[in-house]
This record gives C-alpha cells, sequence and structure tokens, in this order.
C-alpha cells in the first residue's frame, strides 16, 4: 500500500511537530511518523519536565527567601510526589497532541520510518510495513547525548541528560552534574533545592561557555548556585569512575577523587546512530556528524529538509519550533524563507532565570557593529525589591551609531517572558527608540528597560532612528 | 528669598517625580516640592508595599497548589514580620529618591506648598516660609480616598485605602472590604492569604467594573477569590455600620447584618480637601472636583499642568507616570504632546494576576472599528501546566478589517510583563502580524500568543497589514 502526500515529517518533537502543523496551515497534505510516543525530548524528556521541576524549585526558593520576612513554616521538595505528578502531566499533554492533529487533517503514523527515496519512506509499526510516498520530506528525529568515555552511562548510577527525571526520581544523597552548559545548570538548581548535595563540574573556565549569555550573567548564575549550596568546580574534567554496588568513585583531572551515589553527564549532544537511510541518499552531514543544511534549511538533496536536534546550530525548543516553521512553509510552498536563530529566545530555568536573544557584544563586534552595552542592575528595581529577591540584570546590546537593537541578556524575575519584550525591540525599526516610547506597568521588570534606555538616550549622539542594517533580523517589522 | 526655575512640581508621588526627572532630562532647571515623605500614594501606601505582599501571598498560593504535587511541609503567613519588612523596604526606596534627584540637579524642597500666582510658591516647611519663582507649574498632589457616609472611617476598627498596610498590621479575624474595585480585589487576596475570614462586598453586579479589564476576566477572578474562601458579595452596599470596642456591625442594604473585626472602604478617590490654591488662580475642575486637563495636560490656566490622581483619568501608578513624561517634556520645552492611556497598562495583583491595555471590545466598538477578539484559554499552555496554576487566558481585541491590534486584556500568569508584550503589538504598523511572526521561548506565556495569532490568521481576509487607522495610538512605530 503506498499513500501519496505533499509533505512528511519523520519524527513529532517539537520541531517536527511545529513543520507538519505549519505546512497544513499552508494547505498541504501531511503525515507526521513517529516511532513511540510524540513529544520528543521536549516534551518527553526536557523542557517540559524540567520546567515543572523548575517551578517547583523556584517555589522552595522563594518560599525560603521569604522565611521570617512575612512567611512562616518550612516546605520542603517531595522528589517522589513531584515526579509522579510530572509524569502525569507529561502523559497528558502527549494524549492532547493527536486531536490537535487530527484538527488539521494531518496523519499520524506509528512506526520506525527509513528512507527508501528522495520521496519514499518505509515505516515498520507493530501491525506491519507500510510505504509512504510524499513529494518532500522534512527530518526531525533529534540527537541523542554526548558520550563521555571516561564517564560511560549504566542507565542507573551514571546516565545521561535523557534520563534526567528518571534520576530524579532516585533522590541521590550526593550527586556529581558533569557539564558546564544549560542543562548541568538546570540540574544543579533543581537537585539542590530538592534536598541533593550536588556538585557541578564544568570543564571551561566559565559556565554556559558556548551560549548566547553573557559572561556576566553566567558569573551570577554560578554565585547564585554556590550561595544555595552547590558545589562548583570549573576547569575539571573526568579522568575515570568506577561504580560499585553503594555509588560511584569518581577521579578527576586533578588527581582529586569524589565519591557520589549517582552521576549526571550532560555534555551536548551528538547524532544518532541511526541515520534512517538519509546518508545513503547522499544528505551531507558536518565534521561532527549533524546533518548540514542550507538557510531554507533544505539539506543536499532537494526537497529533504531537516530542523531541530539533528542539524548543526542551537539545540533549544524554540530553535527547533523556528525550524519547523520554516521548513514546514518551505516544503508546503517551495519557498526560499531563511532560518534566523538570531531571533530566537534562549531561557535557562536555573536558580538565576537567564534568557538571551540577538547578538551578543562580541557576536555584534564581529558582525561589523559599534556595539555598545546598556547595563541595567536590578539594584534599583522596585518589583525585583517586593519579590525579596537577589539582584538580576539586563543587558541590551544595540549599535551605538544608530540606536539599533541588537540583542540582549536578562538575569533574574521573569526573563522567560521579558525576553519577548527585547526581542520586539529587536525587530523594530525604532531600534533603542522602542523601548524608550513604552509605557509599563509599575512596578514592573518592564519599567526598568524603560528608564535605562530613556537615561540613555537623553546623551545619545542622534536624536531619531536612522537606517538600520538589515539583515540581522530576517523579517524585521 | 526668592528662587527662579524654569519648572516647578508640587508633589513627589510618581506623576511628580516623573515629570521631574523629564523636564530636567530636557535641560529645564527643575524644583520638586513635597511635604512629607516623597515617593507618594504609590511608594508609600499603594503599589509597592502591596506588590511586596501580593509576591509572599503568591508564593504562599503555589505553594499550598503544590502541596502534594512535589512540596511537603507548609507555609504559612506573618503579617507582623510582613509588615515589618515592608516598611524597611519603603523606608529604603524612600532614602535613595532624593540622591536619584540629585544626579539630575533637581532641587527637592520639603515643605507645604501654595500656589500665590501662576508663577509663584509659597513653601511653609520645618524651617519657615520660602517663594519660588517658575516659569511652568506642575500639580501632582494626588487625590484622597472617596468617604462613603454610611461607613465613616476612624482609622482604626473603620480604615480607608490609604491605611491598608496599617489595616494588614492588626491581623483581622473577620474582614470586610467594601468595593469590588482593583484595591477591594487586590485586598481581599492579601488579606485572605494571610489568614483573615474576607467578605468582598461590590455595589455593581460584577468586580472591577470601571477597569478596562474583561467581564470574562472579572468572572475568573471572582470565581478564584471564592475558592480561595473569599466571601464575595454582589450588589450590596453598606446602610449603615456601627463601631464598638469589640468590632464593627454592618447592615446592608438587603437587610442582612454582618459582624467584622475590621472594615476596609476602597471605593475610590475623590480630590483633596487642600487645593493648594489652583482653584483661586482659575484652574478649573470637573464635576466631582478633579482639575480639567487638556491633552497636553495643561490646565485651564496656561503655563499650569496636572499630573497623576487629582485630575480626572486612570488612577493608577502607571497612568501618573505617563503623565509625568507627557507634562514633564511639555512643561520644560513649551511642547505639544499628547496623553494617551490606550498605551498604558493596568495591573491587578490579586489571586488572578491581570493586566489589560488599549481598547477592550467595547471601547473598539464605540471607536469606529469592527472588533473582534481572538479568545485565548491557558488550558492548553504548556507553562501553565507546569506552573500548577489553574488557568487564565489572553484576550486580544483587533480590527478584523485590519488585523490592526487594539488592545488586549491577560488573566493569570506574568500578567504584568506579558502585557508590555501585547502593548508593542498594539504599536506595531504591522499589527497582529507583529505576534505571529515573533519567535517565543518555550514553554512561555508568550508563545500563547504567537500560536493563536497564527492560527487566526490563518482563516484572516487579508494577507498582509494594510493602513492602520491611527491616533489610537499616539506615537506609533
Amino acid at each position: 500500500m503506498s499513500r501519496g502526500y505533499d509533505v512528511a515529517v519523520i519524527g513529532c518533537g517539537a520541531g517536527g511537530y511545529q513543520a507538519a502543523v505549519t505546512a497544513a496551515r499552508c494547505g498541504a497534505r501531511v503525515v507526521l511518523i513517529e516511532r513511540e510516543g510524540a513529544g520528543g525530548a521536549c516534551l518527553n524528556r526536557a523542557c517540559v519536565p524540567k520546567k515543572a521541576l523548575a517551578h517547583a524549585a523556584s517555589v522552595l526558593a522563594q518560599a525560603r527567601a521569604l522565611k521570617g520576612h512575612g512567611l512562616t513554616g518550612a516546605v520542603s521538595g517531595d522528589a517522589g510526589a513531584m515526579r509522579a505528578y510530572e509524569e502525569a502531566l507529561v502523559a497528558d499533554l502527549r494524549r492532547g497532541l493527536p486531536q490537535r492533529l487530527k484538527a488539521l487533517s494531518i496523519d499520524l503514523v506509528t512506526g520506525h520510518a527509513r528512507l527508501m527515496g528522495p520521496h519514499a519512506i518505509r515505516v515498520t509499526g507493530a501491525h506491519g510495513e507500510s510505504r509512504l510516498e510524499a513529494h518532500r520530506v522534512i527530518l526531525a528525529v533529534g540527537a541523542q547525548p554526548r558520550s563521555l568515555p571516561a564517564c560511560p552511562v549504566d542507565g542507573d548510577r551514571v546516565v545521561a541528560a535523557d534520563r534526567l527525571m528518571a534520576l530524579f526520581g532516585t533522590e541521590p544523597r550526593r550527586l556529581l552534574c558533569v557539564g558546564g552548559g544549560a542543562t548541568g545548570a538546570e540540574a544543579a538548581f533543581l537537585f539542590r533545592e530538592f534536598g541533593s548535595e550536588v556538585t557541578l563540574a564544568a570543564r571551561g573556565p566559565r559556565l554556559l561557555a558556548r551560549s548566547p549569555v553573557s559572561e556576566r550573567a553566567a558569573r551570577l548564575l554560578e554565585q547564585r548556585l554556590v550561595a544555595s549550596g552547590v558545589t562548583v568546580e570549573k576547569g575539571v574534567s573526568v579522568d575515570a569512575t568506577r561504580v560499585d554496588a553503594a555509588g560511584v568513585t569518581v577521579r578527576f583531572n586533578d588527581g582529586r577523587e569524589g565519591r557520589f551515589d549517582r552521576v549526571l553527564v550532560a555534555v551536548g549532544s551528538m547524532p544518532r546512530a541511526d541515520d534512517i537511510g538519509y546518508r545513503a541518499l547522499g544528505v551531507q552531514c558536518d565534521a561532527e556528524g549533524f546533518v548540514a543544511t542550507r538557510e531554507t534549511l533544505e539539506t543536499s538533496v532537494p526537497g529533504i529538509y531537516a530542523v531541530g536536534d539533528m542539524k548543526g546550530g542551537p539545540m533549544t525548543a524554540a530553535a527547533a519550533l523556528h525550524d519547523g516553521r520554516i521548513a514546514g512553509e518551505n516544503a508546503a510552498l517551495g519557498g526560499h524563507r531563511r532560518r534566523n536563530y538570531h531571533q530566537v529566545p534562549m531561557v535557562i530555568d536555573s536558580i538565576l532565570p537567564l534568557a538571551a536573544v540577538g547578538l551578543s557584544e562580541d557576536m555584534a563586534e564581529r558582525a561589523g557593529f559599534a556595539p555598545e552595552v546598556v547595563y541595567i542592575p536590578y539594584g534599583g528595581s522596585v518589583k525585583a525589591r517586593t519579590q525579596g529577591a537577589a539582584p538580576g540584570f539586563i543587558e541590551i546590546v544595540h549599535d551605538e551609531e544608530t540606536g539599533q537593537m541588537l540583542g540582549g541578556c536578562i538575569a533574574g524575575g521573569s526573563a522567560d517572558e521579558l525576553v519577548h519584550l527585547v526581542l520586539a525591540a529587536c525587530r523594530s525599526p525604532r531600534g533603542l527608540w522602542s523601548l524608550a516610547d513604552l509605557d509599563y506597568a509599575h512596578p514592573s521588570y518592564g519599567e526598568e528597560l524603560g528608564a535605562a534606555v530613556s537615561a540613555h538616550l537623553a546623551g545619545f549622539m542622534r536624536t531619531q532612528p536612522t537606517v538600520f542594517r538589515p539583515g540581522i533580523y530576517a523579517a524585521a517589522d
């Protein structure tokens, strides 16, 4: 049996789901093939369960901060109940997906997909094999955790980031998080707030080295983690691990040994072992094995697109959703919309909420701008003070010649929502002025943006926007 | 002794402070006269202390919601400690004001101001009298709580909204809040979370009747208050009160009687009894006695401006700050910038956080638009689910012919920050498309805006923005 579609999407994670929805909204007949539970890493193992845990951890941290200042009594984390709650939540959200696909007339097929040609897909499911034909194919199979030879995972004592939730359920007394990236910073916070002794071992000289988050923000995050009781080790890597019945002995590169109940290895991602046949069709990959794509997200094989973690670029759900919108539209309409990760926000839910979007100062310099950073400490923020929160800050990167907004980094409360306002300003042809002219709620974090930009503009060399350099934001307002 | 200034501002509340800062940034020599503690109602009695209490109350509510789902133990409110914390916070913020004024070379004079002529002010302070001359004068003396003849305040058992914090410190066992507006809705939440039995008596058929908050939002707020244990009575007013040593007996218009420890009267504002001399100079007032202003915030007397609660219009800190920016610039530069409250967000920090900006559906119809409301329930919001929050929603009001964004109302988490994004879209010449084209963090509340607008635009009659009607937002991007 063979069925013909305009667009076939392989993998129903964040990127694949969004690609299918976008293509269907563009009028395409769409099939979505998923081998196991729909939702991908984001829903099942990463963003969604982590956000639920981060919320609970944040309530714990806030209750602690208010103790003696308005709150009495004490709450503590119950990892077992949290895990059950999170699992029920994920299952419920997963159950809703098929209906949402059906409402858009997207066919959902369960089984393992294999590319038999640029337009032919074989699906092996519980009920046997079927074949699908599609004019265009969007690959969205994700990635797998990068392994660390000195620290092999056994799925029990030593686990990778895709088993973070199961690890959470074991309530480790002493946990080692290997990796100073976003996942390590988030995990250290979650486990610490739920009562674990946590050591975070980062290989480089700073946390979040490979993210667009500024160095100042990374430093403040580290201070906060340390203040909450996390041991942060920088410039440290693992030389060897020895697992026994009671725990794990870890030898570090500086010769020290540590003893832990469990170890979390969170050192990034690598391509999945099974390429589902795309290499045989001539789809080119980069040096690390990730699928190479053009700006339209088309691979080297015409009509085959790739989105999300399986290709090079930022590996966040927001980036995968961005990919899905671009590739879904291009595949459905044969268009040439281009990806632009400068307009995709990145969020880290740790003890200090972080968000960044657009160009950092370094990136802006490399792109030929004359970047200037407006630093807005929350120390004077009325809202930050009323939240009893240790202060954070906002950094706004702009071009000092034109006032064009280039990017920003937010450290502190509501970062995951406020980042959208920074992004809207980056896309505005009025640049910094778009933030200065806005009226803000009071007290709010947003008003700090307005006040700082207004004060800065008072001494600015130009009094109104000039023509901004195009091309930084693909679809500027 | 007489000193000459370009601009004199009388009253250092939110509006007066902002007017002075704006005028100084425009290059004017500015004097700011304040009779008591700087900061006005917002800092000393309203927004700021309420925001601190609302944060603590919200942590209490969130901890309760997570009980059994990840948190064990229990926290409860400690009103005494909260009050001490809030007082220290307010005092600290107040101490910072003079330095911020000094940094802008604004003279701060303490004492009672009296207008002796359109350019002459007498200040009576602790060290005697002085006289100031100013080319232009900005009045910013605020308002006072509206009194209710059947419910006279005694400052102890029966208090007005300006004594809300002192009332909070008394830890009433049974509290009656008279008034179904923003202050009543906020107070009912704060006192309830800190352990009081609360009755909220609203005169009209719905809460928040005079605010731009939609009826659906008001209904949901009422449901949440009731679910938290607040008794909400609508269509009820007070006929008589009898205070004795142990409490207050209140007779309602339906004949019932209630017994309370304390009563909070929160039924709006009226002009201050002392007009500091502006009526004698010919400054005209409206029927209620509030100062009448032109769109430039100039009063009927040339060169005298009025901002904030003392004039007609919305009585929020955000509106006063808006006034301050407009009047400060106009007074300093002799300009003609016009106020526009459609671009001023309104926030209510109750058990259901609420925010609204721009035109409601009714207002849009009256303004000659063809309004359509996109209703975005948070029921499907991943972030709302991960927060364990009872769901809220967003309503987006736009013109169905052009896609121009006209306003919005947010009920639920992060409303006080997300409202800025709605406002930025209202000011964008791309209207609804500005929200559809944005990339959002995932999971976030912001992404619900994007998803709903994208789905809506798929069936929209136009495929790109047309020319929007000007004049709704004074300074559209």
